[in-house]
């Protein structure tokens, strides 16, 4: 690794001033990190993994690629309703990264400490003859007991998504030069996860479950292992999005099917939609009910024309 | 990955018999696992990434290769005193790697599960295009404010290691077939590490320092960040080693620079060393005096003839 500095340099130099809150994380020079949680708390950990070339592309920004390296793991924290506390952040670089690029990937990782409250704990620095990969975990507290799970929802709860879906989708098809994305925002969606803390937050005690669309709203939605019911003109759209799809209605398949959104899709009972909608403004964050969960196992998809589309069980998968 | 089970399948059927003992780990169904230690605990999170051809070789057994990647995570934790408690792991497998390969990987995480006590609570698995590559991020407990670190020694402190120093360096040689390794005891002791997990949880209120030997033992040694005086005849060697060293005293700098070690490097007050053999006893794990922490920030290292030895500054690095 000729052009950048040495593991231990790198530790100290780049990587240790990302964990200088963190009174546990001995400036990154121990050989572990020490933690704990309030007595009344337990804590949720997440990891996920991000290779060049799979999960995003080997020439983006590396600010964007630190963006997308926390921002999916903050995503599933926020999936469970956790605060998120602190990470460790294993990288292995291929010889062509510089000094300047790892540089660069800090101050993105710094942005979204800076946003979400979330600290460096610990990690490994290691070379690869392949690709660079990066694996991180996250580590959130939640009330003891209360954290929220996929598999608790009932027949007779709405189903809701944050945000708008396909986005990311569609900017995975721009960036590869198969659609217009005239003012980038789709590309910017796929590039940088928005995840959706606040609200998660919010969501104790509220939803009756809850995740994060990763692999696609239909895949995910088959997560829930319930029946359910939606029609595809309550999906929210962006402007983006709307106009492409009703330009080529082929791309619904992108929309619906497609990953990374890290949008979260949850349920709630009917009676609390109230409490929901105050939530949604005072975490400033939209939310938009599509469905409901029925009886059985069977998921029905209306299309705009109210006939059910035909489903494909599996969606976009990274793997 | 035609070869091999797809993400969901490998997860529900070769993954999540590994967690079935982890109430959070919800069968691996989750977005994230829920985990929490007692009041008068603190969870030691440790991680770290291993990359084939860096780390391991390609055609290493799955189940040593497995023995390795969690291996080198439960050291970390010995060597801040830790109990071993859950487990995350991060697979990337290029398209080569079987569904046979994958079971037999999951075998040897099973056989270390049940002899450190460590259950699997999360994880995740992509494709990559390069080398088979595995994160982990090993959890414990330690009684609060007990955790063992690498700051703490004094002046007068003997040093101490466990085990035998060197065979790891020297088997790396051996499969290179630079070296003869003639019953293979080289080879097992670099493809197996043996957490000193029970003399680590002992160490707590006794050591007045701690690290664990990953990097080799003289740039370990540095990370006390503290003067220090030994002698290499004190240096506890295996028969096998002590034999290829007598033969060519060159093989001294691997035994003293060479990595993957994962022994303990430890101070002691001597007012404390009756307490230190009554503990070796107990947990069954050999420790050897090897030098002791001196004034200032010199090292000093005496041969066999009781001259200085001229050290390098840096030992091994994977990266």
């Amino acid at each position: 690794m000729s052009k950048a500095l040495g593991e231990f340099e790198q530790i100290s130099q780049i990587m240790a001033p990302l964990a200088q809150k963190a009174k546990g994380a001995f400036s990154l020079q121990n050989d572990a990190a020490v933690l704990s949680h309030a007595a009344n708390e337990e804590m949720v950990i997440t990891t996920d993994t991000l290779v060049a070339g799979v999960h995003f592309f080997p020439d983006d920004p590396p600010e964007s690629i630190a963006v997308k390296v926390l921002g999916v793991n903050l995503s599933d924290l926020a999936a469970m309703g956790a605060t998120p506390l602190h990470y460790t952040l294993n990288t292995s670089y291929p010889s062509e990264i510089t000094t300047d690029w790892i540089k660069r990937f800090a101050t993105g990782l710094q942005k979204m400490q800076d946003q979400y409250g979330i600290t460096l704990i610990g990690g490994d620095t290691t070379r690869t003859p392949g690709p660079a990969t990066f694996s991180l975990s996250a580590i959130g507290t939640v009330q003891q007991g209360r954290a929220l799970e996929r598999l608790t929802t009932s027949p007779g709860d709405d189903i809701y998504v944050s945000g708008t879906i396909g986005d990311s989708a569609l900017g995975l098809l721009a960036a590869q030069g198969k659609i217009n994305d005239p003012n980038g925002f789709l590309l910017d969606r796929y590039r940088h996860p928005r995840p959706r803390t606040k609200l998660g937050q919010g969501l104790l005690g509220l939803a009756t479950a809850c995740l994060d669309i990763s692999d696609g709203l239909l895949t995910d939605l088959s997560h829930f292992q319930a029946g359910a019911s939606l029609c595809i003109t309550d999906i929210p759209l962006s402007a983006a999005a709307r106009e492409l799809v009703s330009e080529d209605s082929s791309l619904w398949s992108s929309v619906l099917n497609g990953g990374d959104d890290y949008e979260l899709l949850f349920t709630v009972s009917p009676q609390k939609e109230k409490e929901l909608m105050d939530l949604s403004e005072t975490s400033q964050t939209p939310v938009k009910k599509i469905g409901r969960i029925t009886e059985g196992s069977e998921r029905i998809v209306l299309d705009e024309e109210g006939q059910p589309l035909k489903l494909k069980t599996t969606g976009y998968r990274h793997f």
